[in-house]
């Protein structure tokens, strides 16, 4: 369990503040955005008829901002702008196997990103935001792809939050036990986890005489 | 992108429904569970505040319940039982790379809880949750352990949600492109993905002569 960096700027006395673990907390930007840009799902969390609700949409940085996508995008937010929106994403990086029940634990990495939605309604703008999410998936696919249509880019629904009220939580490490338990006869350590890519699997209407480009056959054994 | 299977049950009439991509929603008990036991990490939305809030929770299935663990569920119930709760899991089985930029997709398994969580206080039915949160993340790792203590089993927050008010939406298969895309001279599928399990990494402070179990080194490999 690392501690808290003691150059890291202090944790905020808001909503944002990390109650649980605190010594697991991360308030600086660069953690959040390297999280913001290893994850690809983000869970929105909105209240919906005074009920919360929690969808998953396809997410990717730009700037300061988190671009989300989904056909949800549009419901959530239809209520108008300004919808408060709780975004979290969180990577799985191991299974902590410790020698107690208790101290079992999970390693990962966690932003949570707190504020007002809002729809991006510019054709242009859209359009950008599109070619973003495409990248994120596949460097370098968007210059190859048929061009988008003003019909496209007016069904795409695309929400943006700002990334100044965010936090992080990272655990990783060993197993922290109990002093007495490290004589119990038991093995103990991590179980690293990833979110692997596989082969590609060609569609079968793929037009003859296309092979893999380079952009897709690089993703095989990567994680996103 | 699979049609709505005839024979499952119709889809409920409240907030359940599922609005956007309906031909992507199951309400079957069963494809409900098989996402459940799939996923480790449930995302679970409550309302604190009177904002939306997320967080990320280890959990497991206990027949028709759903049990929730993390230092988060005391703080997520600290208003006492019948806290209202939203808890969504996904799975990411796929990137789906299509001809055009709109029709890019990701290919998923998710699944939304609605109902009011309420914690675990019986002493007993919190061993049994832990020794499910154990076996969920190494199968027979439980028998290995050192027994837990009284203390520990104090401390331990687990909270449950019936799975009684849930639905599924899954999205998988090819590209789905207009008609006349098909000839665009560009390579499309599916690249598959997953949350591999790596080799186990042994505690530093392991004690002398203690082996990796057969119930660990048979997860590297595997997804969970």
């Amino acid at each position: 369990m690392p501690d808290h960096d003691p150059t890291a700027p202090p944790p905020p006395a808001d909503d944002l503040r990390i109650r649980r673990s605190p010594a697991r907390a991360r308030y600086d930007r660069e953690t959040v955005e390297a999280i913001v840009d290893a994850a690809i799902v983000a869970h929105v969390g909105t209240i919906r008829d005074g009920s919360p609700v929690v969808v998953p949409m396809l997410a990717v940085r730009d700037g300061d901002w988190l671009l989300l996508h989904g056909a949800h995008a549009a419901g959530t937010l239809r209520r108008g702008r300004g919808t408060q929106v709780c975004v979290e994403m969180t990577l799985l990086d191991g299974l902590v196997l410790a020698r107690s029940a208790f101290h079992h634990s999970l390693n990962y990495r966690s932003v949570v990103i707190l504020g007002e939605a809002e729809m991006i309604t510019d054709p242009g703008e859209r359009e950008r935001a599109l070619e973003l999410f495409v990248e994120r998936l596949v460097p370098g696919r968007w210059a190859e792809l048929r061009p988008s249509t003003e019909a496209e880019l007016k069904q795409t629904a695309v929400m943006r939050i700002s990334l100044e009220r965010s936090s992080a939580k990272v655990r990783s490490g060993p197993p922290m036990d109990e002093e007495d338990d490290y004589e119990w006869p038991v093995w103990a350590g991590i179980v690293p986890a990833a979110l692997a890519l596989g082969d590609p699997q060609p569609d079968a209407r793929l037009r003859d005489g296309i092979e893999v480009p380079e952009s897709v056959r690089a993703l095989a054994g990567t994680s996103r």
